[in-house]
């Protein structure tokens, strides 16, 4: 009987190769995070399904995969049945919701201030399309309990130095608030509940222009009057950036507060990289409350990473305020790209020691192979086969670079070239 | 509102100190299985769920986690719904089904024989109690398509390395064959439908003794004559080992095969750990086919890890017979014990910077972080508290070793003692 042995949809394999590359970056950015400051924790990939759903995900909420109850819990005579009663639990959509439970769990175990540094899987039942997966990774930095622009300051530049240890290069940070995009939406004419529509409009910006932005909005239905105020205020934000804001209803703390982020990561960057505000960026998840960010990478079509301030998640779990903002790598995208680019990972030497099957010593052999070890080689045994320059090349094509043939005391590794 | 913010039951939440500890654990664990040419592969959570329901999981098949279809493909309207209707996906219970997949799906990119090495989380929804977790890491070594000894050999050296790295000692192995357990109870009277219930009770002999299998076999209402007959087997095979395995209908090849695989292991160990065939050893896996092993420590109850060959899984899934052969080490408890023997990751120095909040040189204070990390230290900033004397001491309880006060050029790094 043959079977299907496809990963799930929107899932993957990872085979050798490509995970010693995914894994290197992974312990590149962890290390550059924990030498700057912040502690990795982990929390379960299965989170109950009524925070999964009570969280102010967006579109997300749509995407969670479910998990059935068990056992008894599990009724289905009932009539009409909905998912909802069928479900207890479900697997996580972002890292965010699973920090903000943690860290009221353990806040008694925590620093006041807690730099939190978490690296996972999330699941998100999207359409299935290229490079865009039901299963991935994200490395999330946070700092919870610090309502200054500190943190905003520390997570980017911490950000830029996981990407500078990648040696990634030409990333920009774009930033913007989500304070900024409600006062001037309002003031422009419209009211709170086309804020969602407008913004949605406005964050395609850079894809289809000012005039795409106008059509799409006069396509919408919108009073014709506010369009105009909301383009021409777009262009004048253009022009002048953060000194025209507090024009549109926006608080001059808000606006001053997003200028001097600017400008310390300026100084702090000595132009390594780019910091600009950017009025149409938006981000989708509605649990944003203040400074919101993405990274821009060569000209990619899609930010590599984002983030921004969440005051009110934590809250609403424990019915006490606490300040929070976190910045996310986008661990596939940035893999991809560098995967594209031909990345290596850095002087790997693997060995392969070559025995035959038919001689009855195996236990020299292993003793062999041991001695090869501590010379500091990572060496494979491999029983040596009858063509040997065509297992020789075999070797060589899934990337060992020396090998040896098991003789005698003076086996000695040659280059596999 | 107050919501409930401990993780889903079974599961847990890791404070960065207990992180810390388990991450270092695996580093070596993957780092010696590297070292020993075992390639690190990945595989997702998520696998479909009649692929997990038509593996030969034994009992787990009944704990496994089901996720529910989405959209349009959940039809609750259908009379007489049943569980496997609602579910397409289900999170797996071990390693070995989705290695077994992964192999057939990526067989023409791997080596002929391939060594593979995962580690990740599985699932269970296990009855809670303490030590046992509804998510837990496995990390496992497989050899896929090597028939001979070698496999078992390599698996059971490698395995004592990883432990040995860790500083591990007084672990053992035990080790057996499916195939004598059969042959013996098979000889014994018993019939083939009652080889499982039969092995459950010979199972516990080191828990309730000889006198407790007699007694376990009579209370499940065996046929006196076979109970005498396996009691006196057991007897037998206890004193003499694998030399009278014949006599119970057991091929010479596979006795021999056993005691071989023993003698190896032991020339290679040089008494550094033992190895002995134990006949009552049965795990539970119904895809095992030959040669079974556990590891023992210490005196504990339990094994912190075990496997065998199952030569037959991966022909399931493609209809041609693949040997192949798998050793997980149980991760939780091994960590667990290291914990409660106070292991201590070693050399780690953690420095925090602080800094005076109302003083406006916050560029300043990132360039000072900046050099002292640059001297090798990992640096947290963290704001000066008006108290500096608790601070420190709180510190400390967070496991800082170092501190400085920033001040200007002259800022030096002091002990926290």
């Amino acid at each position: 009987m043959k079977v299907n042995v496809n990963p799930v949809k929107g899932m993957r394999d990872f085979l050798p190769n490509e995970k010693e590359i995914r894994d290197y970056v992974e312990t590149i950015i962890i290390n550059t995070y924990k030498q700057n400051g912040f502690q990795l924790i982990e929390t379960p990939v299965v989170e109950n399904i009524e925070r999964l759903l009570g969280s102010k995900g967006g579109e997300n909420l749509k995407l969670i995969y479910k998990i059935m109850k068990r056992g008894e819990k599990l009724d289905l005579t009932r009539d009409n049945l909905n998912e909802v009663d069928l479900a207890d639990l479900g697997l996580r959509y972002d890292l965010t919701v699973p920090l903000s439970r943690f860290y009221c769990n353990n806040k008694s175990k925590l620093l006041p201030v807690f730099k939190s540094l978490q690296v996972g899987n999330v699941f998100r039942a999207e359409r299935a399309q290229k490079g865009r997966y039901r299963s991935f990774k994200q490395c999330d930095i946070d700092i919870i309990g610090e309502p200054s622009k500190t943190a905003e300051i520390e997570l980017i530049i911490t950000t830029a130095k996981a990407l500078t240890a990648l040696n990634v290069s030409n990333f920009s940070f774009r930033i913007n608030d989500r304070r900024i995009l409600k006062n001037v939406v309002l003031s422009c004419g419209f009211n709170e509940n086309n804020f969602e529509s407008v913004c949605i409009t406005l964050d395609k910006l850079d894809k289809i222009g000012m005039d795409g932005v106008e059509k799409e909005l006069i396509k919408k239905d919108f009073n014709k009057e506010n369009i105009n105020n909301i383009i021409s205020a777009l262009k004048e934000i253009n022009l002048k950036g953060t000194e025209c804001l507090t024009t549109y209803g926006v608080e001059k703390e808000v606006a001053e507060n997003v200028s001097s982020i600017i400008s310390i990561v300026k100084e702090f960057s000595k132009g390594k990289f780019e910091i600009k505000f950017d009025f149409t960026l938006v981000r989708g998840m509605g649990y944003y409350t203040g400074t919101i960010f993405e990274i821009s990478y060569k000209d990619l079509g899609y930010s590599i990473g984002g983030g921004g301030r969440y005051d009110e998640m934590i809250g609403n779990f424990i019915g006490e305020k606490i300040p929070a903002i976190g910045f996310s790598i986008g661990f596939e995208r940035l893999v991809n790209e560098l995967i594209e680019e031909n990345f290596k990972v850095p002087n790997l030497e693997k060995g392969v020691l070559l025995y035959d099957d038919k001689s009855d010593n195996l236990s020299c052999v292993l003793s062999k192979a041991e001695e090869l070890r501590n010379n500091g080689f990572s060496i494979t045994l491999y029983k040596k086969a009858k063509k040997i320059g065509k297992q020789l090349n075999q070797l060589k094509s899934f990337g060992f670079t020396k090998f040896a043939i098991f003789e005698n005391d003076d086996t000695k590794m040659k280059n596999l070239d």
